[in-house]
Parts: C-alpha cells; sequence; structure tokens
C-alpha cells in the first residue's frame, strides 16, 4: 500500500495506471502533473489524480511511487527535473516502449539514485490517446514487462512486480537490450515496413487508383501505418540501433524471396511461403487471450 | 440469360459464382468440373452445380458460359483442354488474381478463339477454401475488375459486365497492365512483406520469445501470412515482374526512412511518418463500405 503517487504524464497510459492502482486499493491519493495545464486540470475533473501540482518536481513531493508515462524522448527532462525530491525509499517506474535508451537517460538523470528507477513497459494501448479514454481496466491480462538493471534496488523491483501483479498483469523481466530487440522484431519494424509502404504506394503517379482498389489484406496490414506520429517518430530514433538490425535481417529474408522468384522456382518458393504460414497460424493459436 | 454454365473448378469462388448466377435467374443449369473427383460429387450433393461432368472439355460442352475457378498456374493447361468445344458465340472467363500472365496463357490456349475470353477479377474472398463454404453473397457489393483487351468481342464483353452487374459487384474495367501494378502494390507486395517478416523473425535464435512478446499490432500485420500456400505461391510467381518493381519502390521507401534513423534527423522522420499516417487514416474513411 502507497501513501501517493506522482504521477507525471496524465494521458491514457498514466491516468489508467492511476484508476487502477486507486480501484486496488494501493493508493491514498494521486498528486499529477502534466506539460499542458489543461489536461492536469482535466485529469483532476475525471477523478483520475486527487490533486494537481504545477510542476514534475512537486508533483513528486511528499510521493512514495511515481509513474513517469511521457514520451519516450522526454523522459530524461523529467527525471532530472524531480531528481532533487528523489528519495532513496522511493519507486520510480516509466512505462516507455523502448528500454535502452530510456536507461540511459535515468542513468544520466538519476546518478546515485538510479537503484530506484524500474523500467517498465506495459503491452497496452488504445487507438485513441488522451485522459478521456482512461480506464481502470487498460492494463488487466496485459503482458508487463521489467527491465532492471544490475544496480536497480531488490525492494523497488519486488514492489513493481507486485504492483503490476495486482493490477493483473503477466509480468516478466528482460534485460533492456533483449527487450529492445524483442519489440524491433515484432512491433517496431512492422511499424516501419507500414509508414513505407504506405508512403511508396502513394508517391506514384497512379498511387490513388491503386490505393481504390485496396481490400481487407491492405486494410489489416496498413492498421498501424495510422499510429501517433509524435510516439512512433520517438519510440523509431529511440531504438534505431535495435530497429535498423531486425530491418537488415528482414531485408535479407525479403531478397531470398525475390531471388527465388527472378530464379523461377515455385517449389523453393512454396516451402518459404509455408514456413511464413504455417508460424502464423501457429502464433495465432496460443498468443493473445484477450486484446491488449 | 444464360441456358447452360460449364464450371470448371468447383471450389469457393467457382462454387460461389453458380450459386449467384442461379439466384439471380441467370442460369438454367450448371454442369460442372474439379480436378478432384470427390469435389464434384460433394459440389452436386450441396446444390452447387447440377450435373458432374468427368472432364474440363465435357463441362465445356453445351454450354454458353464457362467459368474457370482454378489456381492461376492451371488457367492455360485448362483452356488448352476446352478449347475444342469454345465456339464464337461463348463467354468464359476467370476470376484469377493476376492477368497479364492469365491473357499470356488464354492466347496461346485459345488462340484464334481468345475473343470470347473476358479476364476478370473478383476483388472477394474468405478466410477459408473449399466448395463447402461457397455462398451466394460472396461477392456482393465487392469490387471487380475486367481486364480486356482490343481483341476481346464486345459482345462478350457487355455479358461480362451486365452479369456481374447483376450479381451486385461494382464492375470496373482495366489494362490487365495496370491491373497487376495496382495488386502488385496493395496486394501482393504486403503479402510478400509479410511472409519475410514472418520468417526473418523465426529464422533468429530467439525469434520463439520475441513472437510470444508480440501484440495486437503484429496480430493484423501478418494476417495475410497464413494465406493458402500454393495460391500465394502461384500470385508471386505470375505477378512477379509487377511485384519486383514495386518490391523496389518499397525498398527505396524504407532506406529512406533508415537513412534519417542513421543521421539522427527526427524531424524529417516525423513528416515522413506523418504523411504515411494521414494516408491511412483518410484511406479508412473512404474505402470498403462492406469486407468483400
Amino acid at each position: 500500500m502507497f501513501e501517493q503517487l506522482g504521477l507525471i504524464g496524465c494521458g491514457l497510459m498514466g491516468g489508467s495506471f492511476a484508476l487502477a492502482l486507486k480501484r486496488a486499493g494501493l493508493v491514498k491519493r494521486v498528486v499529477g502533473y502534466s506539460k499542458s495545464p489543461s489536461t492536469t486540470e482535466r485529469a483532476r475533473q475525471l477523478g483520475v489524480i486527487d490533486v494537481e501540482a504545477p510542476s514534475a518536481l512537486l508533483a513528486v513531493s511528499g510521493a512514495d511511487i511515481v509513474l513517469i508515462a511521457v514520451p519516450v524522448s522526454a523522459t530524461e527532462a523529467t527525471l532530472k527535473a524531480i531528481k532533487p525530491m528523489v528519495t532513496p525509499q522511493m519507486l520510480i517506474m516509466d512505462v516507455g516502449s523502448t528500454k535502452s535508451d530510456v536507461l540511459d537517460a535515468a542513468r544520466r538523470a538519476l546518478r546515485e539514485q538510479i537503484g530506484s528507477f524500474v523500467p517498465a513497459h506495459p503491452i497496452a494501448g488504445k487507438e485513441r490517446a488522451g485522459v478521456e479514454y482512461a480506464d481502470a481496466d487498460l492494463y488487466t491480462g496485459c503482458p508487463l514487462i521489467l527491465t532492471p538493471t544490475e544496480r536497480t534496488l531488490t525492494t523497488q523491483l519486488q514492489q513493481a512486480q507486485d504492483i503490476w501483479t495486482a493490477l493483473g498483469c503477466k509480468v516478466m523481466q528482460m534485460s533492456p537490450e533483449a527487450h529492445d530487440a524483442a519489440f524491433a522484431a515484432v512491433s517496431h519494424l512492422p511499424h516501419l515496413l507500414a509508414f513505407a509502404l504506405m508512403n511508396s504506394v502513394q508517391n506514384q503517379a497512379q498511387g490513388e487508383q491503386f490505393l481504390a482498389l485496396a481490400g481487407p489484406g491492405f486494410r489489416d496490414f496498413t492498421r498501424i501505418a495510422a499510429s501517433d506520429t509524435k510516439v512512433w517518430r520517438d519510440i523509431l530514433m529511440a531504438n534505431r540501433t535495435e530497429l535498423l538490425a531486425q530491418s537488415q535481417l528482414f531485408q535479407a529474408e525479403l531478397k531470398a524471396f525475390e531471388d527465388l522468384m527472378r530464379a523461377g522456382n515455385p517449389q523453393a518458393l512454396e516451402i518459404m511461403i509455408e514456413q511464413a504460414s504455417v508460424a502464423r497460424a501457429q502464433w495465432q493459436m496460443t498468443q493473445l487471450p484477450k486484446p491488449c
């Protein structure tokens, strides 16, 4: 049980955490701060936070648990701003989609206090952003990944594990590097490919006619291309090392398909399509008990 | 009104056409043939066809309308087999997803009778194949593309236009080349990319762990990777010229994204993501009144 949550970033992710924590009876008070004062005010009106703070630093003052729910590129500045109020007993977490860059930022910003910071990535979200969509059930049933380092304090790590478990998450631990490689492969690269496909089609002279003929396969394949621009700019930049590595592996695979098409080898092509088709069909059967 | 439909290939596509044509009162009799005798028999038991033919040639005997609904790689052999029964008054159509290769096959197989052949591509389908899933409503509300050439007879072209319109399709005409370029861009390339991504992920040492972390974005992006292996082997091979050209355009676009990530230019990256995101959001609003 915590006394006070200091919430920096009262949007969909942060607001949902506050609501879930309160509903679970795990916190008494939520003090919130958002860069936009109207967001902070709206969060209070909606009952997502109890008290509006005029700065990140003041939101953290007196808190025993802190959640940073800002775009990943703002993590370092946020942590620097709250550093004077960070105590050795405090649990600080984030919800960013990339972890190596967040840890680098945290090391620079928090220095000797880095042990209080437990990097977290809940695999959850909605098509719509904003505190209006905050939902106490957003995280229920979803995977959550913690990426502690050798400097992370045992007490804080255990608290983080307990909190997310209490909110209904399936909690996993990975190294930041393994996390970033995995999400480069199964999330960031698909987004990059969907962005590139949309632009490749629309930048052709006949692009508009082509798009008018697109069907349900195209609809599903490109759905993620409509994602939030700034969030994905930050993710592609923050995780570019792993993402570029995954893109190289992907392009080598694509070239293998193309080589078989050029060589006129339908037998070998069929084997490669079969491998993809079987893997996808199997994955569908074992994953995602509920959409997160 | 036609007397007799000769149906070659009594699967989902062919069977649905027969059911729709009968329900619309456009044909009196359906004589069907499938390579597998058990399929032909099942089609008759289900009332999809009225009479089983022991060969493609005999299915066409006495027909005034013929539908070829076989994998595109079997088109030439099928047309060669029925050539002796083709008459100048007959309307012959296919339902293949690629058109230049089908027309090449038709020219070689039908020669002086090529004018009777009207290449057709209904943008419709189901996740499941087979005559058991044949559905008189499969084509209702779906786009249908005809790709006539200068040798296509006017009477047959008009009949084709009228039939598909009567079945509820939005009928369009394009050149075979324009058709294949469009579908390379919005259908065949997304399939190729989804196949390549699945294999790229699963062929890595940690592929299984990565896949266990994949979420709803990955699910939708890779859905088409589970498509039928032989159908897509044929499509990738048949349309490889246009597909390889589209893949080159795509890879140039992907490289432009990567160059900005490497150069550390988030501003320019944001503009490119924005272009993709806006285009996808707009497309979603104007297309697909019903799923086809």
